[in-house]
């Protein structure tokens, strides 16, 4: 079937850029930090659980998980934390905001390329300040037609946009780490979705096996193969 | 002189809503809980110095707020501060997260008056998820055809934003508290900038009257003024 693309649009963290490695580490630390008291399966489990807690107060990003990771280490040593350690957790996630943007490989090739012959958009969750200094920092800005911050990725996301920006779903390719926030919610909304994995998936961004065998979508291992697939679902 | 109004874009916070005054309500407590300590002023001189250091990395919002007292309280207590207290911090901050919306007076009448003429827009910065829950509790939402949630409020960003709607900058009025983020660089554009001050203004908001004196902006004392007003300047 040939479909013409009005827009392909692409997730930022773990996508065009390394993100969840550099969380990743730094949630180590802080099992290290709390290890006195518990083990780290337990502090990471413990985490997790509220930061799912704090998700509708505190939605995604940077912020969250650093206030999410104080609280944990107040609830963990029942406020035996020491002041000067939890000063270790802020400066660790401070040190994440100020890292230099890693993007993945190949990306800067097929993004430059996939720019030449369709009009680009960037869609990101996260805090507003620290996407838009990764955008900055990623040196692709200005192949973006449009760049999108938004608070979550569901279909009424995505909705939103097309609408905005009267683009047919059926037109809106989105390649994306997260089945999740990427591809299925566009899935569902007629368009069409590209699941490209990233080493590491965040738990809350993970799904059932049922949800991803009821959708068809795409899947790549590697963004180089991306303009490809582009040209082939163009005829 | 006539002058056509394509937009008349407002600000959020303590424009619409009231929002400093639970910020102050929670400093005040902060002040408290650091008592034994140190005294309210130099406690409140320390938290502003933390969150300017801090707005670059923080930017604006509810959880840099809440992060720079964290960082407060442990250098004012040299680490001393327990776990349960920065929990304390915490909570007074998810406090004012939940607090239902609270209106200006005579906001609703002016907002849905203009409405009926005017394209509105609304133009706020802050957290993604913080502002994205003040305008659903608002009641506001649809009498704006387009809201902008912004991470600084620079003649760049509302540049940007009249580029992107196709705004004249002398058809653009901009209404809001902060003379510093709401009119100065609006009126800088050649907008029309239109001030009402709120009872409260954080220092960061405010600006030198050398600065303010060069500037040919609209004062009000009420929102209620605003509909006569674009009535007199639209002729």
């Amino acid at each position: 079937m040939i479909k013409t693309i009005h827009t392909i649009a692409f997730d930022g963290d773990d996508t065009l850029w390394h993100n969840e490695s550099l969380y990743a580490l730094t949630q180590e630390k802080f099992a290290q930090l709390l290890a006195p008291y518990h083990d780290a399966a337990w502090v990471d489990r413990k985490l997790y659980e509220t930061e799912m807690r704090n998700m509708r107060l505190y939605g995604y990003g940077l912020k969250a998980f650093t206030l999410s990771m104080i609280e944990t280490a107040i609830e963990l040593t029942e406020g035996r934390i020491q002041g000067y350690e939890i000063q270790q957790i802020i400066d660790a996630t401070k040190a994440i905001r100020q890292a230099k943007v890693a993007l993945l490989d190949g990306v800067a090739t097929a993004v430059a390329q996939l720019a030449e012959t369709h009009r680009l958009m960037l869609i990101t969750k996260g805090d507003l300040l620290d996407q838009e200094a990764k955008i900055a920092g990623s040196g692709l800005a200005d192949f973006f037609a449009d760049v999108e911050i938004v608070s979550d990725k569901t279909a009424v996301t995505y909705q939103t946009i097309l609408d905005k920006y009267q683009i047919p779903a059926e037109q809106f390719l989105m390649v994306g780490n997260s089945l999740k926030s990427d591809v299925l919610p566009v899935v569902e909304l007629g368009g069409i979705g590209v699941h490209i994995p990233y080493h590491i998936t965040w738990e809350h961004e993970t799904v059932g096996e049922q949800q991803q065998e009821t959708a068809v979508y795409h899947a790549l291992t590697h963004i180089s193969q991306l303009p490809e697939l582009v040209a082939r679902l163009a005829g």
